[in-house]
């Protein structure tokens, strides 16, 4: 295991120049993350991701579906539906005990969470507070015309149970041996109390989950455990989190969940302190065992070798888009000088970077703006690519680096002469002639597509 | 225009081997597409995409994506909440309008689609019916700890809203000018009363949705609506869909959505009969104008040649990721005869199938096993590729051609000696050899992502 299991430091280190106010401006200033229904007011931590935040998610969502689908042969994927019977959550807890405690004031009638609330009176008015009761964190609604208890459906508070309903489909129809894994990526939602933190915490979150089916064996169960937490652990290094703003934090018996036999978060140093990127967690066979009882249908799988059927238990790394999106823009975040100019730089990994080339001609004049649209209409074919040709260049390169751009071509006088432009590198900016009909091969390789 | 304006057959020509019955038996079977909830009943018209089926998904919004935003400049992505402030959907119109009319059975309680009840009686129990009453498509939840009016809240019936409401923080931040388009991929939800035909008709469905801004001119608005509804219907021909199931239909002035100046569908032929596949409509400024008088924000555009500010009209295109799915995976199916041994091919489109490349050691010994997990692992990194050594290789090569695999690799004994392997073609069935060293480049040309 190479995570860090120590404790990391109690605060950021003192280079570090990112604030949450700071990223919260860069993201709204250039469309990266807006306020969601603005112009109306807002609706308490809800989130758009504008043009550069959506091609971000993207490369975040296909990093971790190569990682854990593609690129292996004993996970597969999946896409379930959000709406799912309300069976599903009397089956898998949710509805006995996915709840926060809330109080009411009989003063004013607000409500509060319970253990948010010093004293037993109202921290609005000071009134008297009722007994703490459950209160569901699943959104309800209602199918078909008529709004009465048998049409009542949850949004999903996760997407793992879509696996857990699937299980037998999946084995019938996809010659699977254990141990084997299904990954799927997907919205959820939760009517948190507290939403909060930019896009940290909202009641409308998009999941990376994969349900890892193994032997019924604690032999079996530590080590996939440890193999998946330090997988996991190591991704987000992989893809640019700092090492010593993550670490491991196991589960107190107190808190875990009611699926749960043991987890394991990974933690990340956000500015206002450490926090939650990712859970996994050992659920046993919890799962497929309630869903057996309250369908009454045989979850078992056949093991082959054994002659004798069981059913698995499960290993979960349940990973958060959203959080997993501002940890790496976080990490990225830097300010410095070039060429006595201070800038802000987003040092993205090339493979996460919204944009991975812009180009510009150096001048508006000379058939360089033809020459760079013929130059971009190429690239676009392979890269997700921008054309700029308003303001100086060294105003283009700046505005390229606070969004992270890996790579910027310029075209020049030279090029009209002898086909080659610059490629200049965003962290070290640098810059070397290529000529154009190597520059998809030499970008596919900078920026480790295929890697 | 190329389109085919023309009436098209009225039934599918007679060498469609194609039925409904047919591609949902090979969806299930295969782990395509399962009903969903299925343990448990299923949930109406539900369905999860499985392990293919996601794969196909995900191409078949990336084939829309590239086409619609990555390989354009005039075009940005975004990706919005899908709880939006529900002032959204009292400017939209969809709070009034989005409705069909219901009537209930004053005797057995039932209740039914006005339009689908003849002569005012029950057609469960003969009872007499009340007056028809509107009924809301749009799925109602509640935000935050409380029940009421307050806190009501939609799940979007269309991701176009989302566009809409953030078009003033898109103007000052992308530096767009008119004309420019906003898309987006998402899940919305209708509360429909009769859905059915597989995915055709789903409570949950995914959206392709592009509001393309233009100047408020009629002279403006018609060659860029024609232009639209061109580009789209290419793309589904483009992408393997048959030119004699698609044609085009323009909406009469009664059937036409509260917010259209004209729509037209493209429609399919599906083995139902004609259905929509696609709308374009033209919305004019009618979003644009609802929410700057809702909101009391100022939603125009400052067209810096004509120094004059407007709010702009709009070309909209709507997919459907799941229809479209359901169109290209019609018209792949296909049976015929290979060697004496019928079989079922789905002939996708190379860039749309599921798996790019299975992997194939011909012998289980001599080494082959090793070396053909050697190839998988480097093509991998490419392409979404799979192993079999179950069977003999004719039966390998079905199971790959009838979920659309173009492309089989097969390590024989030659390949032991010289490293070169038999690169199989799907349609035609004809094998060539090729050196392991070149296969990534021969299928990334062959699959043509770059095209």
């Amino acid at each position: 295991m190479s995570a860090n299991k120590a404790e990391g430091p109690a605060t950021a280190s003192a280079e570090r120049m990112v604030t949450m106010d700071k990223l919260v401006n860069l993201c709204k200033r250039r469309g990266i993350v807006f306020p969601a229904s603005d112009i109306y007011g807002g609706l308490g931590s809800t989130w758009d991701y504008g043009p550069l935040g959506v091609e971000l998610k993207r490369n975040v969502k296909d990093a971790w579906w190569r990682e854990m689908v593609t690129t292996r042969t004993d996970v597969v994927g999946l896409d379930s539906a959000i709406l799912q019977h309300p069976r599903t959550w009397e089956a898998s807890g949710h509805l006995q005990n996915f709840t926060d405690p809330l109080v009411d004031c009989k003063g004013c009638k607000q409500r509060f969470r319970a253990d948010q609330v010093q004293g037993g009176r109202c921290p609005e008015c000071g009134g008297e507070l009722t007994e703490a009761r459950s209160f569901n964190l699943m959104f309800k609604t209602f199918v078909g015309p008529v709004e009465d208890s048998a049409s009542v459906v949850y949004l999903r508070p996760e997407t793992a149970q879509g696996i857990f309903l699937d299980f037998a489909a999946l084995v019938d129809t996809q010659r699977v041996k254990l141990p084997f894994g299904v990954a799927q990526i997907g919205k959820s939602f939760r009517n948190e109390i507290t939403p909060g933190n930019f896009i940290f915490r909202t009641r409308e979150f998009e999941q990376m989950e994969m349900e890892y089916f193994i032997k019924p064996d604690p032999a079996e169960e530590t080590p996939w455990f440890d193999y998946w937490v330090d997988r996991r652990f190591n991704w987000y290094v992989g893809y640019g989190v700092r090492r010593e703003h993550v670490r491991l934090r196991p589960h107190c018996a107190d808190e875990l969940s009611h699926y749960s036999r043991g987890t394991t978060d990974i933690e990340y140093l956000y500015p206002f302190g450490w926090g939650e990127l990712e859970g996994v967690a050992k659920r046993g066979s919890f799962d497929l065992d309630q869903h057996a009882r309250y369908s009454g249908k045989d979850l078992t799988y056949f093991d082959e070798e054994a002659r004798t059927r069981y059913r698995p238990w499960v290993i979960e790394p349940a990973a958060g888009v959203d959080r997993a999106m501002l940890a790496f823009l976080l990490d990225a975040y830097d300010e410095d000088v070039v060429e006595g100019e201070e800038r802000i730089v987003l040092r993205l990994d090339p493979r996460l970077a919204p944009i991975k080339v812009a180009v510009f001609p150096l001048l508006r004049k000379g058939g360089q703006p033809e020459k760079a649209q013929g130059v971009l209409q190429t690239l676009q074919r392979y890269f997700t690519s921008v054309y700029d040709q308003a303001g100086s260049i060294g105003r283009r390169y700046r505005r390229q680096d606070e969004v992270g751009t890996p790579f910027g071509i310029t075209i020049d006088h030279q090029t009209m002469e002898d086909d080659t432009v610059t490629l200049r590198d965003r962290d070290s900016t640098q810059q070397l002639r290529f000529k154009i009909g190597a520059l998809a091969a030499e970008l596919t390789e900078r920026i480790g597509l295929h890697r």
